[in-house]
């Protein structure tokens, strides 16, 4: 029975596609610390102190703020799951993968779905927002991707929640791709229901997905009349282990949430206003590079932390992606449905967002293209992205 | 907005509870490794070598065999979300935690679900499981617990697959706790679904939970009429993201994967017929040491790597849990239910199962209890310890 199987040695990349993003050195040493118990007083007050620095780096005061013991598909679920009971109607605006995913969901867990759609790379109008609402169709829940990560689109969220809470519903929002990287205010924009991911901005690997629920969508929870249809993705019995009862709900990934908590003391030692100012900072680097090279940006109204361009005419999307990976140990990503082999997804998130990455990547796909046959003057872009005035700083390492 | 948080530092414990249980060093070190991408070639080769590890130690050629991105409970939710519908009737054997959540979470899925209960700590008898069968009733599953965490009863299942087979229904079965620790062959046994976790015997930090299922199980799931309930545990979608075709389903737990794959890797290096002897081995030895102590026993048919003892008349079962781990970092279990305050839990899986471990908790324990009045003699539990014929194996570190 005993063989010998070769050791694990995953190669070291520059992970500038949409997720994960690069995870600081610190994160990692976290993540390897001594497991402890579950409910063990340290292990307790290591939760107490992570859903306190979520509050921060979330902008709430929420009492129901954790992290769902699954990837960002689970807090997306969680947060559908809980507050949609069957016959409930749901507006969700649809413009990628992730409201569509959304709309999916809802219908699993018995909502009757109204969707409002616009092309991939555009944003949901308010105006259309409002229209649904007026119509009096009794909404329970509107929700929203504020960074849909399958086009780069940056929704707007911040006069929302008054159109939607004036409409007699509640405001749910994906911030995966947003969080800590861009400004979210989850209080101040009325957010009832807010979920994210690990491996994004917040630079930790994946494995969690904070929420935060506000008072408005606990109520709702409260005066549910059918049991949530997953158990897992309960969040009254999630949110009974993290209470003052302590109530044995699961095991908590230990210590991926000692990652988690690292990586938001990184977020918090650096400053929201610093780390969103250095997202904003590099990704107009990497614009004026890209475009440069004569690459169009997708959406008109684009996220800072995924940028979302179109393939040039004539150039293989899968090739060039390959060869970044292999020459060059870049990671970007592919375009999803519709943009599938039409467009290039390119994180720079949280660790990943520095002058560095960017002037690695913009000189590398250069390379790539000019051999592809792309018609390139040399040195173009990293030219154009060093005259973007201010500093690049260097995310934490 | 910039503050000091003081630095993570989760204390070193001997981990002797019910899981999780120690995490050799290995495994940490696999856990800290860099991130890649989920769709990354060498993360894709990592996700095949990890599924073919599992089915070794699973004893099992299931196609259908993979790491479920949450905790031992989200396992539990997939193999039911995926194998019931609406209306489907389930019986479930009821002796536990854990059998209870089967039957909550079959009916949060829509099943009518029958059970068969029997008090804490007892197995369920196999001819009441033929009588409800033969009752003609039609069961889709049946669901078992082959190692029952809150009480420590080692359930039969090796005779159950051709019964519940010949009444037409698909066998379902709990193995958080013994997998990798005790006899479980998913093929041979006719077992249809199997779940895990990853930090019981595994020894692997929390956060992933192995499944398998048979061909019978997923022509089920390619019958089904009506969506999985929840999108993700939706185990067709989790499949296609872990087959051939690598449809994006959600960004995988990168880093637990690397570990759980160093944990089997482990496994097999030690042979599973050697790990089943020394999980054996450590709790005769533990057995001699806590009867010799006066303590008794709670299932007559008892799992070796959690051990369920009732708390002696008059000791304060919290008091001596908290001076176990204040007084000499030693993590035990308390009981659960109608076991609150009356039992302890003593898990020896994986890495923690090693003589020096028994003896370590026996001299603790005995010294406790005897400052809180129990009469003892003084060595007399790790005298009876020693007694007990063979050697004891350290596991991995």
């Amino acid at each position: 029975m005993k063989k010998k199987i070769p050791p694990l040695a995953p190669p070291q990349r520059l992970l500038l596609g949409p997720g994960p993003s690069a995870v600081p050195r610190r994160v990692l040493e976290a993540l390897a610390l001594p497991t402890i118990g579950h409910l063990d007083p340290c292990y307790l007050e290591i939760m107490d102190e992570t859903r306190s620095l979520l509050r921060q780096v979330m902008c709430t005061s929420n009492e129901l703020t954790l992290a769902i013991p699954g990837t960002g598909s689970a807090g997306m679920e969680a947060s559908i799951a809980n507050l949609v009971e069957p016959g409930d109607r749901v507006l969700v605006g649809v413009n990628g993968v992730f409201g569509g995913r959304i709309a999916e969901m809802a219908r699993r867990h018995g909502a009757e779905v109204e969707t409002i759609e616009v092309p991939w790379g555009e944003t949901i109008p308010i105006d259309r927002i409002e229209g649904a609402l007026a119509r009096g169709r009794g909404f329970k829940l509107v929700a929203l991707v504020h960074a849909e990560t399958s086009t780069g689109a940056h929704q707007q969220i911040e006069e929302v929640g008054d159109i939607v809470h004036r409409g007699g519903a509640l405001l749910l929002v994906d911030a995966v791709t947003s969080l800590a990287g861009m400004e979210v205010r989850t209080d101040d924009w009325g957010i009832d229901a807010l979920f994210s991911a690990t491996q994004k901005c917040l630079s930790c690997p994946p494995g969690l997905s904070p929420v935060s629920f506000s008072g408005r969508a606990v109520e709702a929870l409260e005066r549910r009349k059918h049991p949530v249809r997953s158990w897992y993705l309960d969040l009254s019995l999630i949110n009974s282990y993290w209470g003052a009862s302590r109530t044995y709900h699961h095991t908590a990934p230990i210590n991926m949430t000692y990652a988690l908590r690292e990586a938001l003391v990184l977020v918090l030692e650096e400053g929201l206003e610093q780390r969103f100012g250095r997202h904003q900072f590099h990704h107009r680097m990497l614009r004026a590079g890209l475009e440069a090279m004569g690459l169009a940006w997708i959406p008109a109204r684009t996220l800072t932390t995924l940028n979302a361009v179109e393939v040039p005419e004539g150039i293989d999307d899968a090739r060039v992606r390959r060869r970044l990976l292999e020459e060059h140990q870049i990671e970007i990503g592919a375009g999803l449905g519709p943009f599938s082999s039409r467009a290039w997804r390119i994180g720079l998130m949280g660790a990943s967002s520095s002058a560095e990455n960017v002037m690695t990547l913009l000189a590398a796909l250069e390379e790539i293209l000019r051999g592809e046959g792309h018609p390139l003057e040399v040195g173009v872009a990293c030219a154009a992205a060093k005259e973007i005035p201010g500093q690049g700083a260097a995310g934490p390492r």
